[in-house]
């Protein structure tokens, strides 16, 4: 209670899931109320992103209700044509009036919230409200077990909208996590010519499966590379494994001041390339297209209520994906 | 002597400028051995740049005769047409064997000798030596001491082959010092929509005579930014200054590391272009054109023997382009 977000809830209660001053706490609210133009949303399925983390930890200044990866189903709508539909949406809710709204650009409207991130409430809770505009409904032969993985994998191959990448192109991904592991099987799905590198041999040997070559030591000269490991040292290396005239796509955060020569981009005249958020759409055909493994990505899947459990297992070195069941 | 480049040299003595454990020499050594397919030039004017002050500091474990900025004369060739001429040259000797090569990437040469800065004798000399396939002839009726500045020149208007600059965009050059100061005039002279940020009152003056606007603080969103400051600070502020999927081109070489957040790179997006040397060929046309003011840019010319003198002057803060003369 009292967390900013509470004009937003009405009457009936429901659990939600709060971080506030550092912790977890599982609380009992009244569900949101819908406003125009916003469907309201039943939980599913939620996954727990390394952002999720980081806001727990203070970065943003967060406090409230996280939450950005979900499968949901539609309780309430404007549009008929959503009502009782699953569904998985875009997290970032543009005004829709300025000059980046007008352009396409709705993903960089600087009057934007973002769910569960920046002034919107997040998805876990029971219930939830996304513009309907946000929304896009998943078809029937997709488990809410690999829809759920729409906002990370959306984000993995925003890549491909940016990025031309030859089909004769070396490509590295560094970074064995979550979304590395996504990102090297979006390529892998693009017949690009990928190799993972990574420091955890369990992570590795799951990218072997899916033929993808893995290797913990980081050596050699790459057309492309995806610098995915979330670490301030990963930039630095990422650099030096980009062949001149190179693309480099810089997907990890580094909040940290990162030491950092940047010589090396100038005299190789490298081309970053800065990726955030991507088309659920597009990740929706892609999960359809049978190309994305998602189930050994699980790591476990936990009770909405049992929300601080499920982050402290999120937070072990080392673990994939943590699910928050609202099913369950 | 015994810098480890003196087996280049025969006979006839000559005025070198030798870079050694920190310190700057004159010293008389034989005059180069021209090698089959290089031209023997004879200096006419050279510049000190930035670059030659790094070497001095010690960057690269640099030893040896520094220079990369030059006009001189053709005085022994292979080819009868370049003799007696007046040249300029592009700095990169490439092996012409490697893919980098084949690819017409001559300046990404992984075996390539830099000219006064890596493995091959610079131009703070009376002759040095420079594959005649490197050589531009300058046209008659651009003066020496415009032609001197073809090499930075060329670095400065690199950024028109690497990045499309719409006409209607917006773009900061952020670093009133040299390069800032040519970038900003080939921008101009592209009609492009031009603000410089500088600390310096009479450069930022300068730039406002040429009717490019100039600020002392930095401010606004900007389409595009080039970051040319040189100083670690400024590859975060030029970051700050970028909009949303913006394009940032850097210039600066920050050797010392940076303490730096690459969240605002992936939150907005951003494409980021390392950018090094450029074609002096096209730099000559650029001169030829008349749209270049580089007489404001010479703050003093010494004897090449008074080099130890030039070099201080150019270290000191705020001091425009410093030359050697070998005419007088």
């Amino acid at each position: 209670m009292g967390c900013g977000f509470c004009e937003w809830y009405v009457e009936t209660g429901m659990t939600s899931v709060h971080f506030h001053d550092g912790k977890v706490e599982v609380r009992d609210i009244r569900r949101p109320k819908r406003p125009r133009g916003y469907a309201l949303i039943r939980l599913d399925l939620a996954g727990i992103c390394s952002t999720d983390i980081q806001l727990l930890k203070g970065y943003y200044g967060f406090e409230g209700i996280p939450g950005h990866e979900f499968a949901g189903t539609v309780v309430e709508a404007d549009s008929e044509r959503l009502l009782g539909r699953r569904v998985v949406g875009d997290i970032n809710l543009a005004c829709g009036n300025c000059s980046f709204c007008a352009r396409g650009m709705r993903n960089h409207c600087p009057k934007r919230k973002v769910l569960g991130i920046v002034n919107h409430p997040g998805v876990f809770q029971e219930y939830f409200t996304l513009p309907e505009v946000n929304l896009h409904v998943v078809p029937t032969d997709i488990p809410l077990t690999e829809a759920v993985f729409c906002e990370p994998l959306a984000a993995a191959r925003r890549i491909l909208d940016q990025v031309q990448i030859p089909a004769t192109d070396t490509v590295a991904i560094l970074g064995d996590g979550k979304l590395g592991l996504l990102i090297a099987q979006v390529l892998k799905a693009e017949s690009r010519n990928v190799t993972l590198f990574g420091r955890n041999p369990n992570k590795l040997a799951l990218a072997r499966r899916w033929g993808i070559p893995a290797r913990r030591r980081q050596r050699g000269e790459f057309d492309c590379v995806v610098e995915v490991t979330g670490s301030p040292e990963g930039l630095a290396a990422a650099v030096s494994l980009t062949k001149p005239r190179g693309n480099l796509i810089l997907k990890s955060t580094m909040h940290s001041g990162v030491g950092f020569d940047t010589a090396p981009i100038v005299v190789n005249e490298l081309n970053i390339t800065g990726s955030r958020c991507g088309d659920p759409g597009k990740a929706l055909k892609l999960l359809k297209s049978g190309v994305i493994r998602t189930a050994p990505m699980i790591a476990a899947t936990y009770a909405l209520s049992d929300a601080p459990k499920a982050i402290e297992h999120a937070q072990q070195k080392g673990v994939l994906k943590i699910l928050l069941s609202n099913q369950i």
